[in-house]
């Protein structure tokens, strides 16, 4: 089948955050999106390729070029990272790929977007998984107001006031708070959580988002105190609400 | 061909934004589900009627049930709200559907998550279109912290607490800030952000996200200051960041 003839810009294209089917999670156009692209910049070649091979196993990838932008990418020699963006001044289409989820949004790629915007360039999100939104859908927590905080302050003082805050936001302006940590403290942070905040908060744990074991429950602070908890390892986001 | 045999739970199904095929926003799985439920919980019963036969035009919509739940519903009468979950302790499937984007994120649904968390009920969400999402990657702000504020206040003086308020969280916390606008208010709601902010931040409108006319652009607020606004009753959301 002949490529789709894409207009110029950049296009940001999730990527699973599991293995399994890709249309379990992607719409089919994506896949004639990626068809149509020649230039990508990838969070890692190794695992775009391997995302791009299951889009379309018979896609040619020594054909490609192909670009790595991540957290070792020097951002301030900025003239390399503003060429990554050339092709789409010459009327063609590059690709964002990130290793998991959606391009820019806690991952790489928002510094790239930021400079295709001031050059005017045409900018196309696709539709992807994203654990914060999912996880937020399933919370039963407030989705007409939230904030994402990224990960928590590991440091004691600067963590408690970090949950202070997060408690204040809860309380006063009806927020759900969403935060991440690093997978193997997981089950510090929830003990963590259980000790330093009011007992009727509510936590949702979603471990796993859209994988085989996927695991999204919310439950009282006061009932997580006697929860077994398993979640070392496993990539995990929390929620919080009253 | 024969419904997938589902397992008992909650399951949070996104509608698209806009015309065009299915297949441009959602996941063909999305569908698989959508076969393999009998009882549904929908914003509307016009909206639903209409994504369930373009979900499968040979799909007997008189066998199903379908109840909604909108702004109308009247949530203190607990046990009505309950009973839309009672298929699930007898073993079936219920899914939630809202006119447009992802159930539960500045949508209905957040109440019924909530319930089926409480009785320990399996939630599923799927993965879908969201204007808050897809915005948020393709605006070029911080995507490692954000929050999503709803509404801003009408009223002059709150307002203008709010747009104080969403300016310290930008500088001292690096925060993207999200927010909506009643459609016929957007251009003046551009005029006001143009007027109270500093002109060196960045406000990024997008507009008719996933449809024909999607629109997506940042810039300075200089620069928004001279730019012709044609948001008009357009749905538009609207991020900030410096």
């Amino acid at each position: 089948m002949e490529p789709t003839m894409l207009e110029a810009g950049l296009y940001l294209i999730p990527c699973q955050l599991s293995d399994g089917p890709l249309d379990g999670v992607l719409p089919a156009h994506n896949v004639e999106i990626v068809r149509g692209i020649q230039h990508f910049v990838v969070e890692s070649l190794r695992s775009a390729r391997r995302f791009l091979k299951k889009c379309d196993r018979n896609i040619d990838i020594d054909a490609l070029t192909m670009h790595e932008l991540n957290e070792h990418t020097d951002l301030t020699d900025t003239a390399a990272i503003e060429a990554l963006l050339d092709p789409i001044g010459r009327g063609e289409a590059v690709g964002v790929i990130s290793d998991a989820g959606c391009p820019a949004v806690a991952d790489p790629g928002a510094d790239l977007v930021a400079i295709a915007q001031r050059r005017g360039y045409k900018v196309v999100p696709l539709v992807g998984p994203s654990s914060i939104l999912l996880s937020l859908m399933a919370s039963g927590f407030n989705g007409q107001r939230f904030a994402f905080e990224g990960y928590l302050p590991v440091d004691g003082q600067a963590r408690q006031a970090r949950l202070k805050e997060m408690l204040r936001r809860i309380e006063r302006e009806r927020q759900t708070q969403i935060f991440i940590e690093a997978p193997y403290r997981n089950n510090q942070l929830i003990t963590d959580l259980v000790q330093h905040l009011p007992s009727r908060l509510r936590l949702c744990v979603a471990s796993d988002i859209t994988g085989e074991r996927q695991s999204i429950v919310t439950r009282t602070l006061a009932e997580w105190k006697h929860a077994t908890l398993d979640y070392h390892k496993v990539p995990t986001i929390f929620l919080l609400y009253q």
